[in-house]
């Protein structure tokens, strides 16, 4: 089954993915934090009955996953995949997941609410994620008696997640508007209008492969419907923006840029996880532009090339060794895209 | 007519070229440096002379060229072919230089001395190189009056050069001497037996291409056989010991560094001469330990595309277009060579 990382998808030239989360909690039960083993076990097989008491075509995708029976390199690649949360897996003992075949859609479990509904689709497709999100969260209220509160909407253990318990996001791909300083003032006017920006993969101001991510900071007070509309305007104008940034490029530095990371991934016998993210980044431009050809997501391959996504496939090594599978896994990939 | 540079020589994994030059000049004609014109006409017409009276073969490889009558262009691209020297080039008016077919032997007349006789061939050759130099100077010599002291040797402008008038040089590839520090105590003593190294094509203590000439400092109370002996037997330390440390390379590092040099030189769309020096010095590192095929000498792709060799080819243009035509060339070079 192909992962939604390997589909190519709507505005899939900037827009990598497409992110609802969902932050709920069962009435009756106290907060993760506060939860003792017994209530977690109550927790988990109420959720999982939900599921599995639903007859519908789509409920019948999600599996029930026990964290405990899950190796710990498969938990760290699941964070890799985007499946669950990285404080997730540092306290995944006795935690379980729903999890559909695609990856699409996750339930974590018992991370800081009961309940953490995610639905990750590639490229731009906000209403198509939203929309499952919802389904899902009828699917479950139906079954289970969510904490609600007419005046504060949802109750979740953050206060920021208060009210709708609605995160909305996108990863965007913005390598031009990077190059050409245009990140800083986005983000301040983004900030501005209750949306945040953040590097996604990487240290510090810069991201590493120019992706960012923006989300909805606000959940109080706003429909979700007013959330995602917003995030689709300014995901919209982004976009627009990245897009005329790069019709104004001079070709012939562009291809420099795009064949050498083509060249260099076909070519290389050892390659960090840093330097991928920069190559991936300037191959996708390439195929963005249409400068070179290429079958492949090259954020999936990003995505299947990060430590523990290698591991889990060849067992575990140390980062020398793996530098060197990268190299050879990406030289595979990328062996008929053509220069 | 294939030049020098782009036929296989001995050692040529490790020796570049090798060069002889003498510094000559004619009794009764004063040092360039105060001829006048007149003196200078009577000094070309008299080398001229003595070149075309020869009747050998030899002789007749080797045609006189009046500077006058050569563009700008080709002038300092003679320098990038080490034809003739940039102080030549820069006086050039009114000088002459006699040079054979294949540009192995050159004499500049009004250098810096009046005859500078100078032989070089690719790889490890100085004795085949002397015996040449000593023919051209034999040749001269028969039907010129060189100024010659007893006790003094061959007069000269510089006192550096009298004695012998002899200068003795090999062109060495040491990247990894260089990479593992050892150039500077190689170079510590090298000049304690009175030879010196020097980096070339490069600015400041590192060489671009890690290409090292190695030569002698001293002519006087030398004899020219003995400096060309000295020289050989260093040569051929230098030689076992950049082997020695090549033998000790972690393969797949060393396969990383020219593989990825290779791949760009095959995808980049613009190189400037620099990053040039940098790609082929590795991707000969590469052909020499067998890591890579290929049918052409990287150094004479080195020197063909330098900035006015590829204005030679293509006419005046600014250095960003030169390193797009760089890479055109670069990618048509080594198209065929395996990864």
């Amino acid at each position: 089954m192909s992962c939604w990382y390997n589909i190519s998808a709507p505005e899939d030239d900037i827009v990598v993915s497409t992110r609802i989360r969902l932050a709920r909690n069962l009435s009756g039960i106290p907060f993760p934090s506060r939860m003792n083993s017994e209530q977690l076990e109550q927790l988990k097989s109420k959720v999982k009955m939900a599921v599995s008491e639903s007859n519908t075509p789509f409920a019948k995708t999600l599996k029930y996953i026990d964290m405990n029976a899950v190796p710990e390199v498969e938990i760290n690649a699941m964070v890799e995949r985007h499946v669950i949360s990285p404080e997730f897996a540092a306290k995944s003992e006795g935690r379980a997941i729903i999890l559909s075949d695609d990856e699409s859609i996750s339930i974590m479990i018992g991370e800081e609410d009961h309940l953490r509904i995610q639905v990750i689709l590639g490229g731009f497709q906000l209403e198509k994620a939203y929309d499952i999100a919802e389904r899902l969260d009828t699917l479950l209220y139906d079954r289970l008696h969510f904490a609600f509160d007419d005046e504060l909407g949802f109750l979740t253990e953050c206060p920021t997640n208060l009210g709708t318990g609605l995160r909305a996001s996108v990863m965007l791909h913005l390598p031009v508007c990077e190059s050409s300083g245009e990140i800083a003032p986005l983000s301040e006017n983004i900030s501005k209008i209750g949306f945040t920006v953040r590097g996604m993969y990487g240290e510090g101001s810069r991201s590493a492969a120019s992706l960012y991510q923006i989300s909805n900071q606000i959940t109080l007070g706003i429909s979700e419907k007013n959330a995602v509309d917003n995030l689709k305007v300014i995901t919209a104008q982004l976009i627009e923006k990245e897009r005329g940034l790069r019709n104004n490029l001079e070709r012939i530095s562009v291809e420099d840029t795009v064949f050498r990371a083509l060249g260099t991934v076909k070519s290389a016998r050892k390659i960090s996880g840093k330097e991928m993210m920069n190559l991936i980044s300037r191959i996708k431009l390439g195929t963005s532009m249409g400068i070179i050809n290429s079958d492949k997501n090259p954020f999936g391959i990003l995505i299947e090339n990060q430590p523990f996504m290698i591991m889990r496939r060849y067992g575990e090594m140390p980062p020398e060794e793996r530098d060197i599978k990268r190299a050879q896994t990406l030289r595979e990939e990328f062996k008929d895209s053509s220069l």
